[in-house]
């Protein structure tokens, strides 16, 4: 089963794909799409429009995992993140109903056991979950290789996650 | 020239299109896209997506104009229009860069002359300045109306506006 973990974000998108096979995990590929700040925000939304829609056609996951948005003291790049957010799974929606979302909360709850857990905790976590031998980078590509481990260890099935 | 006003939500996207020759407007139509809230998020970005390309197609506008994001005491709201509202502009990006943006604040004080006016105030204007035999119905099509106004009456190529 392929997993595609997405972590939603303007300038900077990450992404992880992961292959799970009963109770193993390997890594198939993670990265970034990135879109460039001196560009007009719809030139952006369009880019990471395209630029999910390739990565879908490339990979063909079984399902996909998102993380929540998580309002910090920012709301502008809130507004922002939320704006690409809804450009990701208006493309995702163009392929598939097999989307989940989790809070980062529920990530490191997953991932590390401990929902406080730093950032630097949950990367060395997938590294090791993943059999990896060197930390993924950027911290976005990570991110989205955690969510994608997060939906294989809530069980795919479980409703509570899709996307209402 | 023909401008398309729209108003962002996820649930009613009020749209209105106009005509402007020299001081003259004429409203060539107005209404509302709606999306059930019983279906999926990603499901109801797809709707508006496929919806605004229709609308697009249907009047080819030579500009866009949309409302700024304004969050008020909901963050909710505001996250889920946000989302609604990436994905208007990628669909519109598929089709144009002559997109703008406007605050509630700069749409009233162009349609009414005073920011701080009453949505009705605006209605009633945006009526007399159409018009109008009635007030254009629902709020989100009058809304929406106003915005396309507003781009009339502040210089189309306004560069301030454009969506950056």
């Amino acid at each position: 089963m392929i997993i595609l973990g997405i972590d939603p974000g303007l300038a900077t998108i990450g992404y992880g794909v992961i292959r799970a096979e009963g109770v193993r995990q390997s890594v198939i590929d993670y990265g970034v799409i990135t879109t460039p700040a001196k560009q007009p925000l719809p030139s952006r939304l369009k880019m990471i429009y395209e630029a999910v829609l390739q990565l879908y056609d490339r990979f063909n996951p079984d399902a996909v995992a998102l993380e929540e948005l998580f309002f910090n003291t920012n709301i502008t790049t809130g507004i922002a993140v939320a704006h690409a957010r809804g450009t990701i799974l208006t493309a995702l929606a163009q392929k598939t109903e097999n989307l989940y979302e989790y809070t980062p909360l529920q990530v490191k709850q997953s991932v590390v056991g401990y929902g406080r857990a730093e950032k630097q905790q949950v990367q060395l976590m997938v590294r090791s979950l993943l059999n990896l031998k060197e930390t993924p980078r950027p911290d976005d590509a990570a991110d989205a290789l955690a969510v994608a481990l997060c939906l294989v260890n809530s069980g795919m099935m479980d409703k509570t996650f899709r996307i209402q």
